[in-house]
């Protein structure tokens, strides 16, 4: 039989995949799971994309633009001077999902045993995309005691070597929900400039930031303008994951100009998706706010909930809409199976993501698990009795 | 100014990509280009396709499953079936194009510096894919006098190193129209068998075959069970290329887990195109016979033109809907490019894909274009008529 790869093999799987065969049996015998383990947010899409989608008058699905329509990248530059982000249409490639806009980022900057320094926990699909490209993931430790802030800026200094080419952030953060300030992008800039480092940014959870905070993007960092990549996507913003378009944004013309052509082997994002995104664009205010208003409300309760019961630390999250939860138990991997195969509260259980996963170093996160607060509050508060009950039961 | 990346650098442009500006150029000036270069066809959408998601009830436009939904592939399975390709919905993963399918097909057979034989001229993104991931293209020659046949086994035999992991073809082939005869087939499986390599058969043009020939898959081949890799694609069987949805296929336990550890990096498909493509499945016989009458209308008249120019050798295609020629010059990019710039016969002039792009040995192809015939048999004939027109000024 013939061999498959090396980074084949060495592909990770998803944190979660291994327990949805333990999550699907508990389905199968009847049990309602609530899901905190999925990104995948309830709240419904703009009905102005829906419609710009049922009302499309195409007659042959054609390929678009490899880098995405003229006219839509214009409204999407737009949409980031809006932000405060000055960039142009040029500036900006369409994307399928903000998972190739990292693809593309990281292969344009960054060849086999390349580098890139990324504070964990982290998004655990970096992983998988840097194996991939056979680029290292050098981590450097945040921590759930000071809500996994930027990390000492002395301690990047420490992994910095020859075959270092960036540095990678989500802000705000998945899994940590950490809003970086206007400071620490400032440390960060300091530290790629000395280096001559590029700064990659995931900016997917821009819009949700809570309790009166800015976002401050790599961009609005004009040091940053050569240095600075970032990755964005609809998927969060306007709850249409299923879409698959995202961006890549640089104003480092040379970065553009590689990333069009690993964009060319591909030929375009896809044409329905971006009729949606672009019809997106004209989503009215009021639905951001009445979403932020309902994630922050399913936060305070998620978190003041959790923060009842014994022996559990959590972050206070200020952006996207996680959490990490530190467990009074060893293993959240057995926890986690556990729950799904022999835990009930009026036959109900929980799904959770064990957070090791968001973890490059051994051993890291293991009594740690991810909640994603995209469910109704009324979910949410079932969910984490359910937890608290299995707490008790766990470690007797 | 931080690097861009060794691979990035490499990464070839599209063939056609530096004649874009020239062709812009020529249509402000008020000509009318007649594009022999590109592969979108002109034919409709099925119907049932684009009702579909005109129709569809999405509220919350969300992720796929990542592998696409099971009775998605369910239906998939019964099309290759009723094919001859005897898999189940468990041998299938829907990715984002055809192209994603390549990329998971060679990042799970293949590491850096390892080596795919294909039979040049062939479709220029493998060679993107491949750069991207650091894999080496090893070309073996096939001729134009024979119209593109699998070129003899010993000069594949003499390519192989403990490096090769894989022999790559695309049958029916862009560019060359040929479709591999059984023999063919049974040949290449000998071949991989005796050496036990993968074979990767980019099958996407499948229902392209003329003359009453039969389409014989790699995956008919029984003895190719376990080394058969099929690359396929909803873009060019329903005109649907702006869907961006292919299928990776293979018998391959392992081949189709690494394949989606891959594509759990990248979360899912995008979920309209698989709606449309779902539906495109019941696009009824006759949208497909009248398609293939017109195209082997087009491909007759097509040839039959193009032999009446002086000097000028086309290889006659029995499958996909391009067929490379032969000119009288010396430098079809320089030859090309003129066309735009400067040759007009009633103010209109073609624009041609320069089949150097399509080879991966130096110097090989420079004489030769690549036309696909997807425009209605009017501009064809006018086409042709000035590319011989422009031949004559241009040898002059």
């Amino acid at each position: 039989m013939p061999k498959i790869s090396q980074k084949g093999l060495a592909m990770p799987q998803s944190p979660i995949r291994k327990l949805v065969p333990f999550a699907e049996n508990a389905k199968k015998k009847g049990a309602n799971v609530i899901h905190l383990n999925i990104g995948q947010p309830d709240i419904k899409t703009p009905q102005i994309a829906l419609d710009a989608v049922k009302n499309n008058q195409l007659n042959v699905l054609e390929y678009s633009r490899t880098e995405g329509s003229e006219a839509y990248r214009e409204k999407v530059a737009a949409y980031y001077q809006k932000n405060k982000i000055s960039v142009t249409a040029d500036d900006i490639i369409v994307t399928t999902g903000g998972s190739e806009a990292l693809a593309f980022a990281m292969g344009s900057i960054a060849d086999a045993d390349d580098e890139i320094i990324i504070p964990e926990p982290f998004y655990a699909n970096y992983n998988g995309f840097a194996t991939a490209s056979g680029v290292k993931v050098v981590p450097v430790v945040s921590k759930l005691e000071n809500n996994f802030a930027l990390p000492p800026i002395e301690d990047f200094e420490k992994l910095i070597t020859p075959r270092t080419k960036a540095i990678l952030i989500c802000n705000p953060g998945n899994p940590t929900g950490y809003l970086y300030s206007e400071e620490e992008i400032r440390k960060l800039a300091k530290i790629v400039l000395k280096h001559d480092l590029f700064l990659i940014a995931d900016e997917v959870y821009r819009e949700f930031v809570y309790d009166d905070k800015e976002h401050y993007s790599i961009l609005q960092e004009p040091s940053l303008e050569q240095h600075g990549i970032i990755v964005d996507s609809v998927s969060k913003r306007y709850s249409m994951c299923g879409a698959r378009i995202g961006f890549l944004v640089s104003k480092n013309k040379e970065v553009i100009s590689t990333a069009i052509k690993f964009a060319q082997a591909r030929l375009s994002p896809p044409t329905y998706a971006q009729i949606a995104s672009e019809a997106a664009l004209e989503t009215p205010q009021n639905y951001f706010d009445e979403v932020k208003t309902e994630y922050v409300a399913r936060r305070n309760l998620l978190i003041s909930e959790l923060e009842k019961l014994d022996g559990v630390k959590v972050a206070k999250p200020q952006g996207a809409f996680y959490c990490i939860a530190e467990l009074p138990i060893e293993d959240a991997d057995d926890f986690a199976q556990w729950l799904l195969e022999d835990f009930r509260v009026n036959n109900e259980t929980v799904m959770v993501a064990p957070a090791a996963g968001f973890y490059a170093t051994e051993g890291l996160g293991r009594n740690q698990i991810r909640i994603a607060y995209v469910l109704d509050q009324a979910s949410l508060k079932r969910a984490v009795h359910i937890l608290g009950e299995a707490l008790k039961t766990y470690i007797c």
